[in-house]
């Protein structure tokens, strides 16, 4: 169950609303580097977590700090959106900023809500709840964490660049900050779990015979020309991250055959010519290249 | 540019067509950890490289390769279809197989391609390119990589799981070992940078100005209650994987106050009464009460 | 700032798992009636809400309660999955059940998630965020939700119906119960702001000459035909509701005239017959008839 | 069957077309508060109605008066784009004007249409069609109708102001007269049905044993904290509104306990260490801290 | 303006309710195959036309008549729903048959509608209007509506075939009709503007040096490969189909370069080592080596 | 299996780089007239291609041609994003122009990409993939290839109109020119299968009893009123295009009856009023209407 104390986590000031960065900061909210994404996404792998309650615990806990970092953005959005233009007055209508800053605005700041934020990204498209990652699998959302929040703290260091107005960089600084917390977590979890290369490949249960390891650990490489430059890195050679192969590097080659499918059966109802190789055609071709047809 | 060979990358054998696993075999090409994804998620990091050039040509040459793993799964699709019921015959009506087969199929697996795959997942639900992340940021990407082979991993071993079909199980030990490699070569990319160490926290470029560091190695817990087990992790002590702090542990507090937004503007258009405090609330309440109203 | 205890809010309990339920019950989490939309919608409403604080406490306190009825469904789903089919056997291929149940199932219940719940519908489609309504007046607001909790209610009185477990039925009728409180929760909102006749129309805030009230009393009835029979009801005849006006009925019929758009511009690249009349369109009509083209 | 006369509903005139209130106007077209959308539901509210004839009769015929609001909109939208500039030229890209216009524009006005109306919002999202409700309850379904039209005339009140082309402006009045006439209509269905007290709760042939009617009437409050200012309201003391129970209100409290699932199975591919326990994870513990390993 | 009689445009008869068929049937009503797209494609045509009026005539009136499909089909949905099962009693839970009728089935159409169509495909995915072309462009439209007639007349012979019940296959012979007239329709069109010739290539209207005609007819083969069956169709030689060139076939070859894009400005947060070419990869790649690091 | 070499099909070259043109690229991108999606639905026509092997492999070499396209446009927007503005310094902040680009962009080209592509439309709306048609019918897929390379050469001329970089307007010109060549490719296929005629009704295998003739060539116009100009064109009379039957044209008049539902079942939960007939009704009118009630 949730509580609330109805505070924001950080304080949350705005010296000089900016429509168009409120609708730059709702990426932060509905975006998918965004907060409604980890929050939700660390809630739904704590309400699912199987095994070691201590991380369902640790999900929870972060799933919940998560909520109040909607809250500090939706109220900076609202604060944002403090005495932008609602109207294109006949002045206005040669005046290029109002209708600048109007056509640069989230126009459902103002038809849709009435100066508030909404759970949208930063082009205005909702935010949908298919970047909920919570696979059962402990290593791969800590993975898929990590990845949020290092998009979330790129995406949160470019809105402190894009601003100047100095409220709006303190609580960015302080989302930073919970990033950087955040990113290194769920690393930790990782290395409490006895080191990532213990956790690869991930999963670590599969059986033996579920996998063909002679092409575990080759990079096959599809790029042709006598122009391409050959890869070499730490991917080519060396030993494995899982300590079990040898990485190596090798042309691409296809080891399958080229694919027939069967004809279409009446009931797909093709065309009557996919189904009989149609004649016709040749006559056709001909007709067309000014033969006899 | 691209070029084809009309050859699997391997070899795709169904011995016994099963319209169901058709439809779980989608998961892998159109959900959220299928091949399209990282297919599209590699090109655009690609096309979007910015630095030094043996990424770019890395992340191309994996990118090609999915679209082979997109085109295996496709044929591994259509003919798993191969001979799936398209009729509701009056004995079927009665008949449990035949309905519970065509209630388990993707309908659209007769009704819209006539036995073939579509970019869809397990569900149906056409695949959403908002799930391809190029972020500019190289060490986030590989974690959004990194991620997406993890799952996508458990998903092929959840799927080989799932069959007995020995074509399809063989299929799916080489997506499996795919899988392996691309994990590790994302994951060695960062090894190549300097250690992941010395990528955190991500971004590793952002002044030191736009971050709250007091903030920064600090799990803050905002579960509460009498039977709270007290959270005790690598995250929670020890020196932080960057190096750069020291971890602890908190009881989440508000450092903000509660937020308060400016009335309602007219143009607003909000009701009446959120505009002036609605004297008539008062009486509307007594008279609820039975009171003189 | 939000708080968890990481208590249920009230008890979950199964007796009998079934993944088809399992797949049922999202419907209560991310269906278009669930309780995603409800947490989501009434936490927007309450972080941009204007006015009286009165309401903003209102809607986070019942916005906080609503993360809790998540909690519990995803609890309930995980529950209903355990012991659930994971695999296509040789004999189940010919195991109606097996295949039956698998079938029904949301497969991303076993591919995605390993046995957990997804924030989908019981479709597999997943929440968007475009259901999330705050208009910034209250009236409306409050109307909106009405409406999520009377679907809602709706939703889970057809879950009680359709499983006879006696923990589910148990858990639904404590959210049907809370159901309850919650419509009525806000048409109070409207009685207190004055009583729902001086609420409309909502906004009730807008100047008069923006509207044309000839026509805001009027039911126009487009249909036509011999058999078509009359309307009569409460709202075409008798005064209207907010008491400002006399209901009727009309036939509808058009005040306004054919519409006429100004040709295609140059720029639009339309086909050039578009923009010129295409003259030889007499020319084809006499050829197809047979005339002399 | 329908029918058509070609003909305005209203009359539609634009005196000075302006790229940007067309955007605008999408909002009312595509948007969830737009006409598509109760179009949608009013039809589909019609065509799956069952019991008294006379609401199928009655939503059949505003849901066809709506299909006009919608031609009248996208005709509004097509008549703002004339003369809209479709060319970065030269000058203009020293020129805010044109550069403020196009950037302000939905694009797709010139791209995808050459100057017409799309069936998207005001941000170019297009419109979804999980919008439509209709749910099988009649109540349910007037209280969805009464939300879209409390939403919509909010919506149509800020483009009134929006704009201030006379001709825009006349028909906004009489769309905004429109949905005056639309939440009347429905509200008045729930009076004729006994009274809105009398449809409480919805659905009101719920069987008694599917509710816990000891949490139907009370307000849970989880709001906590020394500064929480206790809620009174019409919600929290008085009659309850269907007159079968008593408002009160309640600190928030957990009836259920701290769930626990069941470990996964192996089928499900978890990591090892989430399955054993992980005895690792001491050792990895004891070595980020500088201990023995 | 539209009008309705209330009436059916064909009679709607289902004998043996079929409630997997009623899912079927989704698919003609919200796919993007179906008729909801179809109606909404011809009538945002219409509503967008420039250019002779005759064309928006007739979009008009077919988008009207489309209207009626949706309901036809929408009645069709719900009498194929009446009497399906509703619940998991203790003895269904052990009865294939109600299970696999209840996991065939759109479980909205029980829990969501109450056993009535949805706007939603085969797969319960909501229909998105971001199906509906509307270019400008007369002859793109047409062929647009000749693609959505002819996937539509494929799905209405499809379900046909599915199905047994002499109501269904009777209405759907109606629709297949009425496919069949609209695909000539739309043919017709292209043919009184002078001749599919003469509109190609589409659009007919942009200046001669908008296109490097010299890339204008030639098959690029990018197939590789000792295997490759070399390409000879009709569109490899003979003259064009719109009489301005003659087709030939080439393998395909770049006719750019690598690209190359500018290194990372600050502002984009990239890795360091991005930004300075990371000296520290071959230390990295030693020291994975076993060399001296 | 696929191949790149890593260069460009044609040379992008920007001069003067600019965001909004880069958002304008992104509907060539991600819109549903772009490359993604041709790339998308040639390939999967091609992989679940059955029948004449001919198709499969005219296909997948034009599929593979599209994935170049899509890499030149990629590789245009980046070039338009270099220069872009990523601040609103206090002095932009007053500065017209800046906040015009800025609010013309879509944001996420900094925000999310650090300066490069996303697989979304000029609205910044990500990609769907239900766009992708591969109906299993040769005959419609052609079709709705012409309807894509159509709308696709509408959009890339409105793009080659919209800048005046001469090297975005020579990337463009090749673009153009490819589209014609595929126009005619598909229209090509439909010649050689025996000509258009020929292929009409699509699909042409389905058995004569699917098909209620008497209505498959008559235009029913559903127009109605005094001003109503009666339609004359191709599709009314003169021989039908599949040269099966003659055209007319014929008022529409409807063939069936009003639909009639069954009652609400008591599992649906509709209101008890629906269910009964609702005596209360008569009563609450009256009362409404002054009488005795």
């Amino acid at each position: 169950m949730f509580y609330a104390d109805g505070k924001l986590q950080y304080k949350v000031r705005v010296e000089k609303p900016n429509p168009l960065f409120a609708r730059a900061l709702q990426q932060a909210i509905g975006g998918v580097e965004g907060e409604i994404r980890v929050m939700m996404q660390y809630l739904f792998q704590a309400w699912g977590a199987r095994g070691p309650k201590k991380y369902r615990d640790m999900l929870l806990a972060t799933g919940t700090e998560e909520i109040a970092h909607v809250e500090m953005l939706a109220t900076a959005v609202a604060l944002n959106l403090e005495g932008a233009p609602t109207a294109l007055q006949e002045e206005a209508a040669r005046d290029p900023l109002v209708h600048c800053i109007l056509g640069g605005m989230n126009l459902r700041h103002y038809l849709s809500t009435g100066l508030g934020a909404t759970p949208e990204n930063a082009n205005g498209v909702p935010f949908n709840m298919s970047h909920v990652y919570a696979s059962g699998n402990l290593a791969a959302d800590m993975y898929a964490n990590v990845a949020a929040e290092a998009t979330g703290r790129v995406l949160a260091t470019r809105l402190w660049h894009l601003t100047d107005d100095p409220g709006m960089k303190d609580m960015l600084a302080f989302n930073i900050a919970r990033d950087t917390m955040h990113q290194q977590q769920w690393l930790a979890v990782l290395e409490e779990l006895g080191g990532y290369e213990a956790q690869l490949p991930i999963p670590n249960s599969n059986p033996p015979q579920s996998e063909h390891t002679e092409h575990s650990y080759v990079f096959y490489d599809p790029r042709i020309g006598a122009d391409v430059v050959p890869l070499a890195g730490r991917y080519t050679q060396g030993p494995s991250l899982d300590g079990k192969g040898e990485f190596s590097v090798e042309a691409a080659v296809p080891f399958g055959e080229e694919p027939m499918l069967a004809p279409p059966v009446p009931a797909g109802f093709a065309q009557q010519e996919q189904m009989t190789g149609h004649t016709g055609m040749l006559g056709a071709l001909k007709h067309a290249l000014g033969g006899e047809g």
